[in-house]
């Protein structure tokens, strides 16, 4: 047997990091997806095959206690052991839930760049179970596997907002917010044509690092950096009620605001400036980092200039690439 | 008789923009600055030269009535113009106040750019108001000066804060609060090495302009934008104490999340930016726009790194000046 499951990136439109502080956060899924692919075998063995850009040449092959690992390249190494984390603790999750473990190869394409904060880990996780879970035999539920999908990222991370695994499994456009353990999640259609540019620049830190940077910054100056917080929760709100009124002006607006405030909180860096002022110039509607910053994705709203906004991000140094946005969630592919 | 006086160029610190809606600032005196001599003439008349860079080839005569101009150059016209509006007013309104009009020639020249944010306005309606009044045959007084230097102000802008007159006629540091019509003035001793770069760019839209678009911004954003504008308030307050404790580290710190406040406002620009990273990449303690934004200048604190930063701004494509803070007011300079 052989099940084939696709599971969009995500982008986060408004109110990352202040979204770890409680304030709501706007997310969206795009076209460009991670395709998962589980085969049964007949020992228990699971060997995993990825051809993509970042895990070229990843060929891994597990014994059935998953203890010992062969790498058929050691050149990108720790590249390929970081979504390789997600993918054997997807799989610990699946087979734990229902109680039984059977032999798999898995074989993984990404159409977007590997942590560069479009919620790849997300998707690998939710996808792996996905398909493992089909593979098993199980019929796939979506808060089942959105769940799972969160379970994985825990395990591996240590903490994750449920944020991106329930955008990458469910797809669309999502307004979330934080309350106690279980989040406000509110699903937004998107009205008009919201077409983005994303301009991708290599990290210079670590999810962590900025996160542990962030927090530094807010015991510093607690008072001055909760009120960046506070503006930044609000603007969120006024951006969900200008996506329901299709008014992507003011949404743009928005974007340009929640740029300087990410940039007060020392998550910009010099290329993404770069990128994020020369999409304005070139006629964006608005433009931001996108995730958690130090380099990664910005986002540029730019409907009816796409064109011309991705010469400008590769102008300024980056990678363009055009995205739509509100695309659907996991989905099992056709039989190839 | 020949008097020549000098007065201090000044830079905002921290808190431009926000103090414009009630929040306080801090401004400093730098050691940049300009010159006016006045000199008795045996007729009525008003003669104006200016040797400066951009006042270049100015000389200006007035008959007694100063109701004709005549300009030995008409290239640069409406650039000379500008500064002249205020020499010609600050000469009304020190004539006014002694109830006395005597001819005089006039020189200005100044050690820093015109019109770069810099309180060269305020500097030359100052100087000029100073100078004339001792050629008045009155004694200085800097409160009187001030006085007028900031109704010269009014009357040729319309509106202005009398922070930036008070500033270059006091000189030192100052924390200014507005209370009404008469702002809360501090001064702030400087106890450490503040030693700054400033980088400036040319200016690509006029400080009347940048107003309206913040005010427009706070019209169509009000919460959001009076968060922020809270924010730059706060930080304002943390700052100063960081100043009397001698911590140019988290004075620096907050430069950079109130650079962030003002790109939010949507006042800062690609060039300002290139600027501001590159300074702290060159190792300075913080870094930001100051004045009204829209290009101009960025102001650097950087006391052990002078050398690097001026550099880093130059590669950025900005011309970098060293500054001291806390420099002497408004004084009458030794006759040469």
């Amino acid at each position: 047997m052989r099940v084939t499951v696709s599971v969009p990136g995500k982008v986060t439109l408004l109110g990352e990091h202040a979204v770890v502080y409680g304030k709501p956060a706007l997310v969206s899924a795009i076209n460009r997806r991670v395709y998962i692919t589980v085969e049964g075998r007949d020992d228990s063995n699971i060997k995993i095959f990825s051809n993509d850009i970042k895990l070229q040449g990843l060929s891994l092959k597990l014994n059935g206690e998953m203890s010992s690992f062969e790498f058929e390249t050691w050149e990108k190494k720790s590249q390929i052991l970081e979504p390789l984390r997600y993918i054997l603790k997807a799989l610990e999750v699946a087979a734990q839930h229902y109680g039984k473990k059977i032999g798999a190869n898995i074989m993984v394409r990404s159409e977007m760049p590997i942590g560069a904060g479009l919620g790849t880990s997300a998707a690998i996780s939710v996808g792996t179970v996905a398909a493992y879970s089909a593979l098993l035999g199980h019929e796939m539920n979506l808060n089942e596997v959105a769940r799972m999908g969160h379970a994985t990222e825990v395990a591996v991370q240590g903490i994750a907002s449920p944020m991106d695994t329930a955008i990458t499994t469910f797809g669309g456009t999502l307004y979330i917010k934080p309350e106690g353990t279980k989040p406000f999640i509110e699903r937004i259609d998107v009205p008009c044509d919201f077409t983005s540019v994303l301009g991708y620049t290599q990290r210079e830190e670590t999810t962590s690092q900025i996160l542990r940077r962030v927090k530094a910054a807010k015991d510093q100056n607690p008072k001055v950096v909760e009120l960046i917080m506070d503006a930044i929760g609000l603007l969120v709100e006024e951006a969900r009620s200008c996506i329901k009124k299709g008014d992507p002006k003011s949404f743009g607006d928005l974007m340009n605001i929640n740029h300087g405030l990410l940039d007060s909180l020392g998550v910009s860096t010099r290329a993404l400036n770069e990128m994020v002022y020369a999409s304005r110039s070139a006629g964006a509607l608005g433009s931001k980092l996108t995730g958690a910053g130090g380099g990664g994705c910005m986002i540029a709203l730019c409907p009816d200039r796409a064109k011309e906004v991705s010469l400008a991000i590769k102008l300024a140094g980056g990678v363009p690439f055009e995205v739509s946005l509100s695309s659907p969630g996991l989905r099992v592919e056709p039989p190839s």
